[in-house]
């Protein structure tokens, strides 16, 4: 069973509204080695797992499964925010609607030029569960075997090649909204590289100095080598919130990424940063609650609710 | 940020393997209005939300897919269940491997004649993210057009739908163990329709009497009666572990389904019951960890941690 | 402009359901040769086409496009015949909903068997946009070069593979509804087939002997052989309700099936038989008005349309 | 049984070609809420549908699903329209073919810059069977649960959410040929729109004010307006040869849009206006029918037809 | 640049027809992790393969992606070969037609019944490029990271999912067409998987006692046995047909599936055994050439070719 | 059973990188009518081929897909080398890896803008199997329906389609590496049609003057025309190592592509050029063997090799 709380897992830098970049982080939510995929096959890969002498492997996958969650949300949610610019709060025009034919700019011509039109055309500036090439995630791309070795030598390979991925996206683009998400990802993927390569060395693989991979020039970028100096490529949370997890039997000892460092399980979750929510997108007739429906809401809430101590729509915390 | 217990939402009763009602439950798990869908369509749309005056329908999307992850959970848990039953165990062989030509019945034949053959070849007898007619999970699937009253009609009619659907595998089968998980989701799914009806209620839509659909017959499956009885499809828990969540200020009032019920959104999570891990299964090649690899890893072990106070494999909760 | 009439094109005979041919009739109606395609592909390549100088092939395409809409009609509705029944029609038993653990059938058990699970848990007993292998038509399968020598070569390969599909679904089974539509099929493709040969006829290509594809055996078909006999097989409607088509330019003369008929097409539209409304199938849920619905309406009309002269469900003809 | 006319539904302004615009336009044609998935979805619910007390809102699904078909043609000759323009017609170049090396522009090198490339390379600038981001139209879009207050439930999503993007897609470009198809289209979606709402209402719903939806803006755009103005959106026509159409009986009384007019089923289908067969596109090697092409038949022809009275190619309609 | 040799790889035993074994079979053929995919992600990985220091590495891959093809052939013919068989040639029948209402068996009615429709009415009684559930081989299993170390490492994973796949489809049938063919096959993956895992020890990887994946039981078929102690899962051919390869640098020394054998790459290719042609299918309506087309043929070829020294259709190698 | 030589089957001129053209190349390799569809097509017609008397029908169609391997290579490779080029070696920048916030040039940012993001982000600037829109290849493109003459009549339409696709991007860019593999393939794509037209001939048809398909224009294309010269279209290799080959009793006599030329089969394969590997892309993380890489191996090379006569990386002939 899982729970919740309303914090984004990692903090996510404020940059110009970038459609092209977000584009190419969808490779790491919806694409074959993003965080989707991640957090499903582990998902799967902990429902169907065998053997009661092997709790800790399960508890392993489980505790990296629930992070991959987290994941996703906070890549969506960068997605978003790379998505979220247009001509109403940008103060480029007054008239959100153009009149044909005036040589008015139209609202979401931009659209039509980079990255994929569906982000405008279908989802209202929002992430969409497809890669950057636009294809849809497919279950067909979960691997569980069955076979504790194979899945733990695919989930290395996984982690490995999303992190090579995702140090492919870093040098597309300098938009720092992008790039906070990136880094965190290229660290936290390590991390789970660790965990599988350690799983594997507990079944006797020597990874001689293969690992990580790739092997090299991840830390030249500044805000990875940031987080790497602050250790978080050798932590691992539980997310257990009753403390049954065995995984620190197994993410424990020498880092087989050969930087010095000591495993560490210990943690039950990060402290994260709350979270907020996106404002209106007029342009996209997509609002959350547009200036009309409000005021339908609040005069139907008037009525239902006049008695009601706790009226529905006083300030949030998102207000 | 997500975290997890290791427990299932809701308990499964044992019955006898039966491969076709597995295949049937896929539906439930991996089909176009099944579990997967609703967990990642609600994610999508608490991540792409926009307007904070909307916070409560935030929360309300937020909680509801929090749910379906343990949903996911429950129903994969429930298909490994049914496809867990081979020769080794059930006495029938003593030989799991056959000697070809001398008349033994080959041990995974069986896997050729009902559902779906990859529970066999492909999954080691566990859950697969695919529908009931074998097509992989699609991201195309996820609704979230970004206009709050359109997704909210979609929601209500996807659980509609999921209800149907899953009244219909009730029909299907008699197995207790599909039966079990699958009343439990039909009800559950009838409190989500609730959710999105009654969110639907606050911006003006009276629904009369069209609600639940299917509007009858369900209540007859005994069941799906019991849990009726006790309320569960007129409570929302929030899965929220620090009380942020304001989807209360929606669900509440009278149930939108005509039954009487006053919803209610006061608790956080039900208790659920301890998870378990799936015993081996030799003739799938797939054991958790099978006697010569726990040997290894057991002599491993004691190389490696042999100053350790916490042995690797002591006797885990599963054992 | 497309109008139509509450008419089938051909007779379908009645027969005991079968759901097992059912889901082999679906490769002609789903499947890459079926009538969705040929539908969609003449419909494109009219939409497309180039060279005012062509009409007469553009109005050939158009008319035989025209005419899948309605083989699409009829065979989903022979595939919708050929799943209809349910023990409460049957009088197998008397409570539709077992009691589980009493031993009683489950009323949908037979969708797990065979065919596709779908036809039951989907699609309430009713066709699918699927293949006879439950793959999802697909628009990859549109073909249409823009060069008018390989659509017409394309077309002629299309419905001779159509064809040739059909034989083969003709031999799988008995059943006479099943066999009267795809016997009716069989003939029209021919005289697709003619239609497209004849085209080429007069780019200059010659056929020699090599037609109809297969060149055999189908007229051993009792069912195909009467269809022969009228010569259905060298007649092309214009479904032009303005007598606009030029399609008789090239389709008439010899027949390059080599049958020493006369091609023609000086008719509009054959006669078609009425269409009816099948009936309710409870045990899916589904009824299109259950007694409880129909009641519902009944006294909304009441209330709504006290005053109106015409009420709003009189007997009508399908009743 | 359907047949057809040789006319567009609505007339279609010229302007310039497009490339970027077309293939926003393939969203409206391929998409998930474009026009071949509401003519197919709604082409199954009538051939699927069950009861005979319903026929009205059969006949009220098989009316628009007719007009879809239509709707399909229409928006399909508006791409390719929006796609027709070449070197040799432009003027930009004499020679078509250019010479590699002496700094020619190549003819179709438009292709690898905006939209899609498969308009040039596949399909001759012609429309393809695909939404805008290129993936082809799937028969898993189509939706068919059997049970009636689903499907229109569903229906009603449909139309409003095709709608909705068709608004988005008005803002992407400010071409008169893109616009004035998809103006048509947007006020039509919200005839129909409100056909499936003013079924519910018969079944009991009250929609207060949320509709349609979304509920504001599209009036702005002036092409919009005016054919509001003329009360399109309240109009649905029965596209039935014969006038056995029961429609009326749902589709009538006040607009449930909450514009004050009253909505009106008598009329059979609208006058349209005659199609034309495009231009020759020779840089495409797909000419209907090239100098040399026509040459070969003229040719054929003389030979074939010597003692024929209506020669083969005449000048036609459209020459 | 190819070549070929008209000699399948390997003798397939004769034995029964068999369509379930032959649908199971399907999976090693067109699945995710059968031949097709091996073939086409090795022929990749050696085309973009990057650094001419590494040629030791990329001739391995192109010597396996060649072996590769001749598995395609291999698997694809035994397919065929399980689903050859029919009335005319059984004897079942005298009549391959039957007469509806005569009671006569349909004769392809077993098509409705066991494994894939698609064999019988897609593919007449061939293979078909799809896998054990139907599903189409795709270009995006394909995996090519362009990083040498997780290319080996995918490929390791690869080779080993392939063997345990197919040491599962072992274990459903006892047909020994089917057996002997999966026994090569079997054979061959843990030839691949040494030849990757010890292009990893060249790298300093050290696999202690993980390998062969699955460790255990394989060699308790009899087939796969005969098979390992001659050693030929210790070989690997190169294809090459002018001993340019330098796969030898690497598959040397001792193996790393731990049975004490030595690697040995100095042959060129297996000896192979005569291919033959298939005979006839009538029910199919899909003869390569039935009794007319032959005759047809003949006359033709006594017309065009009198004079030639060579008559088209002397008796040929495999009459 | 397949081998190989390392050696290309046509020269590819050099010029610049060209990711756009690059793309549209990809439609020649994975596209619905590039070279794996043909090459797996005639591979599987092959494969199933049933009538011995049929012999040379078989032998053309295995000789064929056997040149299609080596057209996959081609194509394949050439799109390698159009996607190749880096700051790193074109010196525009010293430093690989930016600053963020320094202005520098992101190294990949190239791929936001043009073609396939996969180009960079998947496959390390190297070719994908999927097509000029993305779409990964698929089996369902296979077509085999086990009638000779149909599977004749699809494989010429499909060498047509092909032919016109690649005359399309030839005139999309005039890249000399890209035109000289096209105008290779359109040439031997007209040897194939001819072989299949030839085929059909035997058969009895005539095809006058409808082929080559498309009938102009690309003799105009000076790179085309100079292979043309050389009567390229009219001849077909066996690569049949043995000599077992009887294709050359169809592929004979007059052309029917009405260009004078008699079509000759009695090579047994071109020349071909040696084929070379591409060097380092360090900015794609993804170098065959990076220096780091190189020197550990070389280590290991070292230690485990020291009495080894022949060093692992002596130079090769690709340094």
């Amino acid at each position: 069973m899982y729970l919740h709380v309303q914090r984004l897992i990692n903090d996510i830098v404020a940059d110009e509204p970038d459609p092209a970049a977000a584009n190419a982080l969808q490779e790491g939510l919806g694409g074959q080695f993003g965080e989707m995929r991640t957090m499903m096959q582990y998902l799967f890969q902990s429902i169907n797992f065998r053997g009661p002498a092997g709790k800790p492997y399960r508890d392993l996958l489980q505790g990296i499964g629930t992070e991959e969650i987290s994941h996703v949300e906070l890549i969506g949610t960068t997605i978003a925010r790379l998505l979220d610019g247009s001509p109403r709060y940008n103060g480029k025009k007054t008239d959100p609607l153009d009149t044909p034919g005036a040589g008015g700019r139209t609202p979401l011509d931009l659209a039509l030029g980079v990255g994929n039109i569906h982000h405008y055309l279908v989802a209202a500036q929002g992430a969409l569960p497809v890669d950057a090439a636009g294809n849809p995630w497919s279950g067909s791309y979960v691997y569980n075997s069955g076979n504790l070795v194979l899945d733990l030598l695919y989930n290395l390979m996984l982690e490995s090649t999303g992190r090579l991925q995702k140090c492919r996206i870093y040098e597309m683009t300098d938009n720092k909204t992008a790039r906070s998400t990136i880094s965190y990802l290229i660290v936290r993927d390590q991390a789970h590289e660790n965990a599988y390569a350690k799983a594997l060395e507990t079944l006797g693989v020597d990874w001689g100095k293969v690992l990580p991979i790739p092997t090299t020039n991840a830390e030249k970028f500044p805000e990875v080598k940031k987080l790497v100096d602050l250790g978080l490529q050798s932590k691992q949370y539980t997310f257990d919130l009753e403390g049954a997890s065995e995984a620190g039997r197994i993410f424990q000892g020498t880092s087989p990424s050969n930087d010095g460092t000591e495993l560490d399980a210990t943690e039950q979750a990060p402290a994260g940063v709350p979270s907020t929510i996106a404002r209106e997108r007029y342009e996209e007739f997509s609002p959350g609650l547009d200036p009309d429906l409000l005021a339908l809401i609040q005069a139907t809430a008037d009525l239902e609710m006049a008695d009601a101590a706790d009226p529905l729509f006083a300030p949030t915390r998102n207000a």
